[in-house]
């Protein structure tokens, strides 16, 4: 069986690595032709735009998967039309506007944070008096991993704020405010939903962020509400049912703290893909993220989603710490992207994992 | 860093992807243009004889290793003169010959099995006139996975066992007569030690064999002597210590029952390499047996051998049964190799993991 994956980063390579395992061949697409997962498994080098180096990805695919969710529409589309292509496009489309995922996640009874479509300054300056400061301001397509993105502390701010994100060039842009909520953690929820409509959960997890990155994952463990998670599950269900989605989907959230909402999750965003944010589901799940995207994109029974041990992730940001000092740290394992060293760069993650 | 690895069968085929997950260059060699490793790494082709292409092999290579112990000596050594080479020749040499292996394994207080040097028809009677029946003749070089040797069960075998393995040609042959032992189970110990001596044992494995191939091993538990394993384990540091071993080696011994020897255990073969006994440890130990003997031929600090969760782990032989139903196992992982499917050949595995 052969998957194709349009982007050939880090996502791409771990689904590369799942793949090899089950003897299934995953060949990516990318524009680079240093992407990182050409360094495991078969790349296709062109533009997103290139329908010849499209077909030479589909060729004799059994499916078609993406890593990353601002690959191109029509890329992606045009793959659908010839291969089963998995998340549903529609998922893919919703993840790459803020204010229609938005409007997705709260359909399904995942309460977004406050937030309002801005378009100029005039806008921005209603919108911060609506929802309040701090507020972050956030271009509705493109951003991750913190780009695309201000936060406003003071009503001075909206100048410079209008300035950075929407005041260049003529054309016009899409921008949203959303208002900061106190939240005690943020969780993630990683689901992967079956061609058959089967629906298996991993164990929540709770993320620490510096500067818009994420650095660190561990079990969200007893302290999440039982109550509320199953609510939340069942939304994220119903979002999947949905769209018909495959494959695995990510879901941040905030935590109210119990003194206002009482352990209330609220939806930040989605991704329709695999997740930093479920690195550890190879080294301390029975079935990996990427394998159970793999598994659920060719239609072949879902794996357990059951953590087997107790673990911690932690991103490598920038660098990799010298192997003699990294490797001494007991049960730790390191996944090296094979990435050329730049601050702010994801190179790497190591997962420490426990009985 | 890359490492270089005779052999590019399965076992090269894990140290890739262990490789990739480091962030290790694995670079395989075979006679076979199809060899499985060739799936997911660089493999050159080549014949052991072929010194341009062991050439192409050891290029920039930082340490080079061998997947299988029948390697030729010759191609090894060759390595050996110009790359740090591990483990040992003097190990691989010792591997490849039976009764040199057994002098080896008593001379560290690994009592082999009874056994006596068979030359010859008239040699092969005495043999079993001093050991008994029933008992095996095996070649001391070359078989492997029950091949190369034929079991005697009474005194009329004699004949038929001597031409099967002795009697072919004029060239002189040479065999080895083992007696059987009463043994409950067989029990197997991967060790891997570093280049500064440093020596980490995993937990011991027990194994269930058909036809002279493994088919599913599981923890040998509680069940074994803590005493006599400690024994065991001092012999097998001693053993790797004297040949300035770096890498896993895989021992097998046999555990005597209760009433003939109070669960001593007997040495029957070791391997200097990692083993098929050691599958269970990619899925279930902090650090796989295939990673940690990277880390130890590239110097670096071995990874923890603790095991983290249950284990079950089963070959696949033959052939992969279809994946709809081999996937539906709750906690199931499989391993498949890329190899073509034959009858007897060891075309995947998959270990069960519990809690």
């Amino acid at each position: 069986m052969i998957v194709g994956v349009l982007g050939g980063g880090q996502l791409g390579r771990m689904l590369a690595l799942a793949g090899h395992r089950l003897g299934v061949r995953v060949r990516c697409f990318d524009p680079d032709a240093e992407a990182c997962a050409g360094q495991v498994t078969e790349l296709v080098v062109g533009d997103y735009g290139d329908t010849a180096a499209l077909g030479r990805l589909i060729d004799d695919c059994d499916a078609v998967t993406y890593e990353f969710e601002n690959v191109p529409i029509e890329a992606a589309a045009w793959c659908a039309e010839r291969v089963e292509t998995h998340p549903a496009i529609t998922a893919l489309a919703a993840a790459q506007d803020r204010m229609e995922e938005k409007a997705l996640l709260r359909a399904h009874g995942l309460e977004p944070v406050p937030h309002m479509l801005v378009e100029s300054e005039p806008q921005l300056r209603e919108a911060v008096e609506a929802i309040g400061l701090p507020a972050v301001l956030k271009t509705c397509r493109g951003g991750y991993d913190g780009k695309g993105q201000v936060v406003l502390r003071e009503a001075v701010d909206i100048p410079t704020a209008w300035a950075e994100l929407g005041g260049a060039g003529g054309e016009r842009v899409r921008l949203v405010l959303e208002g900061f909520i106190a939240f005690s953690r943020e969780i993630s929820l990683l689901t992967v939903r079956g061609k058959g409509g089967e629906v298996r959960h991993y164990d929540p997890v709770c993320n620490e962020h510096e500067g818009g990155i994420l650095v660190r994952s561990h079990p969200a463990g007893e302290a999440a509400d039982p109550a509320e998670l199953d609510r939340v599950r069942a939304g994220v269900a119903s979002l999947m049912a949905g769209l018909g989605y495959v494959g695995v989907l990510a879901v941040e959230l905030f935590e109210r703290p119990d003194g206002r909402g009482g352990g209330r999750l609220s939806a930040n965003e989605m991704a329709p893909r695999v997740h930093n944010s479920g690195h550890w589901t190879i080294d301390a799940a029975a079935c990996s993220q990427f394998e159970n995207h793999l598994r659920a994109v060719l239609g072949l029974p879902l794996g357990s989603t059951r953590t087997i041990c107790t673990w911690e992730m932690r991103n490598l940001i920038g660098h990799i710490p010298a192997a003699e000092e990294l490797l001494s740290e007991e049960g730790l394992r390191l996944h090296a992207y094979g990435k050329a060293e730049k601050a702010g760069r994801k190179v790497g993650h190591v997962t420490v994992v426990g009985e």
